[in-house]
């Protein structure tokens, strides 16, 4: 047992061991009663750039990580969803707001996380929005109000300096990470 | 309990129940012990079309479902990777094909087994291939040999359309489902 990895929280306490399922090259957690195999994949976050008359769209989070940073409308993909019905879902539920999905801005790598961020650009139908559960407040930000020293995270930077570019433009290929960027925490922003 | 959804495999005869965590709106199954929640998220394929002096690679498959029948390298995305080292993993995996991955070619959504298919057009550095152990044969097919009898699933179908409107050329917005589709078998491939 002293070889093993640490369990994954799903299987912590179980009678799980690690193993590789026939036909499989890598050793997942298995159970010894019934032999269920518990394959853990990256999650997928979607999410929107969307503004009204220049301004765009942000929330300040009212939960953690990054309690009382802003942040774009996303959030973590649910079963039985398009990833464009998960962006619309998650601006509502964050920001009351209702978005028309447009086309995909970027596709984002954080493998030390194993997510991958799904970002579209999005028509606001309407300007009427206000703060969901999951945030302390939202507001629209021309682009030099960005309160940029309280970014949640790297890649809403990304994405926001990556919508800036295509703003005006409806066909284009979708970002990806800039170079070098894995969406790890650069020194500056780790207060 | 009479009332309550069949449970997850991943929790099947462990003591969980449905209920919402704090803060969350959906009903997720909760350890009755210490409060873990089983969050299940849609999972994300990743895949490749290439191609060598004109002709597409694609591999028979060896496992269920659908053994026998004919893909694209493509499998589950795997923790710790980003989306680009899969599509390249998978192929070499089912195809000892050795791939640099160009641009993202579609996103395919299949909700009703949420999934997410981030397929790739990648550029094949060696014409040496051969079956890896998830594939019965591998071959180069061009355009008009194509066995589109044989297709393991609609995606795949999608993916070398999509693929020949685009084989020349570098910048171009990547594909969605096309229009009406989600992923079902259409009658001709219930077979």
């Amino acid at each position: 047992m002293g070889k093993e990895p640490p369990q994954h929280p799903a299987t912590a306490g179980f009678d799980f061991s690690n193993r590789k399922p026939e036909g499989d090259d890598k050793e997942r957690l298995v159970c010894n009663g019934c032999g269920f195999v518990n394959y853990v994949n990256p999650k997928i976050v979607v999410g929107a750039v969307t503004e009204w008359e220049g301004k765009i769209l942000m929330c300040r989070r009212a939960i953690e990580p990054r309690k009382g940073f802003w942040t774009l409308p996303a959030g973590f993909m649910e079963e039985g969803e398009t990833t464009e019905q998960g962006a619309a879902r998650e601006a509502r539920e964050e920001a009351n707001a209702d978005l028309e999905i447009l086309s995909l801005l970027a596709v984002y790598n954080i493998p030390r996380i194993s997510q991958v961020q799904l970002i579209y650009k999005a028509r606001l139908r309407s300007r009427d929005v206000s703060a969901g559960v999951e945030s302390l407040e939202v507001a629209f930000f021309d682009w030099h109000e960005i309160p940029w020293s309280e970014i949640a995270f790297p890649s809403v930077i990304w994405a926001l300096n990556h919508y800036m570019q295509v703003r005006d433009v409806t066909r284009f290929t979708p970002f990806v990470n800039p170079d070098g960027e894995n969406g790890n925490f650069p020194p500056s922003m780790r207060y």
